[in-house]
């Protein structure tokens, strides 16, 4: 499961950094599906994924103000910093928690924790793909989406 | 692994059926990403799928002429039919073939085995998040992606 987690935090670099040769205003533009525009539905990849982390752990829920955040940079920055619990909380994963359940603050429903990190990763991926289809009606090659040949298996 | 397996074959299942709804031009007109058309892209996860699987197991690869596969049906016969091989593999899966080395007929890298199988579950999701802008951009509700909420856990 962490595979899939590095998996998308590259491909979440690889697109910040191809987010960097439009202007604010193409980032921001109105776009069908998604959550509306390029740089809001990277933001909402990082918001999902920290809330759920978050629940899985038995705290509150996380809220980013949307209106914050405008430029690559300070989305880049968010990404970054709340990775590093991500990554604790990653690592401290055992195979017994799968099956755990656990009821998040934000949702009714109790879950169980296995489902829930499964949940995060093709949150993200799914959203990942959306961007390759706005990249190509604005004419631009998207990043690749490919697993393979990115030495994952190796650390 | 075989959780985001059952995950991708619903949320293919729920396309394909989301398929339905529309014309066969509307299914096979160009669209801007993904593999140029809907149909066409749920027909390559399928091809991709099943040649990574053929793949795995040391066997040549799988060619679909894609001009053959002009209609739902035929496209949800295929996925279906493929689907009893692909279990029967995922099934005699172990944790210790994640680390086992194996080189496919169509590429020159070596991979692991689970680096191929997690790259099978993401390359459906990407694509199925392009579907869905498509979706929006034709005015119509797409298919949930939530993971969470399916019981896969349960099975």
């Amino acid at each position: 499961m962490q595979v899939l987690f590095q998996y998308n935090w590259q491909v979440r670099n690889n697109w910040l950094k191809w987010c960097e040769q439009l202007s604010e205003e193409e980032l921001l533009v109105e776009r069908k599906g998604g959550v509306g525009n390029i740089l809001h539905t990277l933001l909402h990849i990082i918001d999902v994924e920290y809330s759920w982390i978050r629940g899985l752990k038995g705290e509150s829920d996380y809220e980013v103000d949307f209106s914050e955040y405008k430029t690559v940079e300070s989305v880049k920055s968010l990404s970054d910093s709340l990775q590093i619990e991500i990554k604790q909380y990653l690592e401290s994963w055992s195979n017994e928690m799968e099956y755990e359940n656990v009821k998040v603050s934000w949702n009714e429903e109790e879950y169980m924790k296995g489902e829930i990190l499964r949940h995060i990763i093709a949150h993200e991926i799914h959203h990942i793909g959306q961007l390759s289809v706005w990249s190509r009606e604005l004419g631009l090659r998207p990043v690749s989406a490919n697993l393979i040949g990115r030495g994952l298996m190796n650390k």
